[in-house]
């Protein structure tokens, strides 16, 4: 038991989980959505259930980004029910919380600091990850927020600790290949040879976009839809067509293509302009390469060509499933190594 | 009770109605959130209620924008749903549904061709407007989008009909004094001298930046607040600290006072591009004067400043509710206006 963690990536809107054992290669990983501003009492239970899908484990390894769930009213407030949260889910287990500052800290000292221990995930992946390329921009396009990560002489450059600082620097680009909404991507979108302004209405998501383009599937649509209907391409286009007040009587599928294709464009173009900004400040020092992991890799894949970095995914050196959890992977693996020293 | 119409202007977040006497000068108004969306099936129950509050009228003068909401499949859909809602809301009233062609339509002639009936409310209020200032540019800032109507010697010179056509011509610009999404109005603000990303996310709305800045009263705030807390002043200013991942503890009142100031300045900008547009196709004959209406004046006015328009606000002419109810009022008026002759 004792070589047995499962790493977690709590988030606001989708848990992670990766348990690792000593000696095995793969991780065997959970992903749940759970919209943790609507019923956070639920937490506890969710927490319950899938560290039951995965096995016993005698560590928590734990990182954090559900803090920021307009349910607390501070960051302090959601660390604490975080942390909280652990407590009474694992009464017997050691959970421990990994920092901005690459260490592990007791439930009493994620607390004390809550901080320190908010929106850490990317740290951990960027650590993991710069253990093999030990010069890259680590990208990790997930299914709400993109983490740009430069590593360097294998040393993690990022400038920004918090995520309002990630967010001046690049860091952090708050968009998504899933639960971002249509309005937040496009202002307009081209129809019929003429620019279209969109309705500021959570109408459509980037899910609906790439379900139509069909770069997902409907298992791969995990969040909710806008208007509770399917995940499948026809209630993707008709909640497509809905952002520019139109329905499926009146624009047809060429048009909801053009829609699609043009939110898609943008999209790639702010994680292109987050990435820009991150090589910009590291000068001739900047990688040339960049590792992906995530849901969304195929969107930070044009956005890399676009600023010229050559690029590799991680979901051939980890497994897919672990790239798609990278972070839960990532701390779960740092605590392994780490042992008993921290 | 003849000379009695109740005009309703039916949205997807709200319903707004005026009762009409003949003789009288003033209506009487009222004014109700309703997220149709959420529980469509409780829209009878509501006009009745409305009607409750409004006195006895024999006819009920409608005009539509709830036929976009996302609990229907298409606009057909959602007309026909409304009508029906009339029919059984009121049986022994005359139902008649205004157009974009100007006419009023009988219940069968609306669910025949719900595309002329569908968003008609902006025609309503600009037919009235252009008795009083034949040559002006009506300008409608409501909860959620902003209408913007040409009147050129006492014709509107409309050039979109559906609202996707109005939404290319500027005279549609879904932006709003209350329900506008901050991540649909700005994709950075301003945070200690350096440009902030914005968190793509339901944390923050229009209401917020105007709460905040006490451009609006509690009152005012009529809308659902993103995280089911209070209008009050700092709440408004919590949740925008969360628009930049930051909260009340990170970031202090005079950053929240930039990112509010930035916001509402790109929503002016964006009222502002719809005038532009709309005055740019006019060429010569273009009004220079802007009458202005509902709950966003404050908003319309320095954008009308900024296109060089001088400013008439309607309340002055309509009285302050009706001109915030004006497609209400507008539709009511016309109706009583048109008496038997329709």
């Amino acid at each position: 038991m004792r070589d047995r963690v499962i790493g977690w990536d709590v988030g606001g809107a989708n848990i992670k989980a990766a348990l690792l054992a000593e000696g095995v290669r793969d991780p065997r990983v959970v992903e749940m959505p759970f919209p943790l501003w609507r019923e956070p009492q639920r937490l506890t239970e969710v927490l319950t259930a899938i560290a039951g899908r995965l096995g016993e484990a005698r560590t928590m390894a734990v990182t954090m980004t559900a803090e920021l769930a307009d349910c607390f009213r501070t960051k302090r407030e959601g660390v604490g029910f975080v942390v909280q949260a652990f407590a009474v889910a694992f009464p017997e287990a050691e959970a421990r919380f990994y920092g901005v500052d690459g260490a592990f800290h007791s439930a009493a000292a994620a607390v004390e600091q809550p901080l320190r221990v908010a929106a850490s995930n990317w740290h951990a992946s960027a650590t993991l990850v710069a253990r093999t390329h030990p010069d890259a921009v680590f990208v990790d396009v997930g299914s709400t927020t993109t983490d740009i990560i430069p590593i360097v002489s294998g040393h993690i450059e990022a400038d920004g600790r918090t995520d309002t600082e990630r967010l001046v620097t690049g860091e952090l680009v708050y968009t998504g290949a899933l639960r971002t909404p249509l309005c937040a991507m496009v202002s307009s979108v081209p129809i019929r040879a003429r620019r279209c302004r969109v309705a500021a209405e959570h109408f459509a998501i980037a899910a609906d976009v790439y379900r139509w383009l069909e770069r997902i599937s409907d298992a791969d649509y995990t969040c909710e839809t806008p208007d509770g209907r399917g995940t499948g391409r026809a209630d993707a286009g008709a909640r497509l067509a809905r952002m520019v007040c139109a329905d499926v009587e009146t624009i047809d599928a060429a048009d909801i293509t053009g829609i699609a294709e043009h939110a898609a464009r943008a999209q790639a173009r702010r994680v292109a302009s987050g990435m820009r900004q991150v090589l910009r400040r590291l000068r001739g020092r900047a990688p040339t390469m960049a590792v992906l992991a995530g849901q969304g890799s195929f969107i930070a894949r044009p956005a890399a060509e676009r600023v010229g970095l050559t690029v590799v995914d991680l979901a051939a050196q980890l497994g897919a499933d672990a790239a798609r959890v990278a972070p839960a992977a990532a701390v779960a693996w740092l605590r392994l190594a780490a042992g008993e020293s921290q």
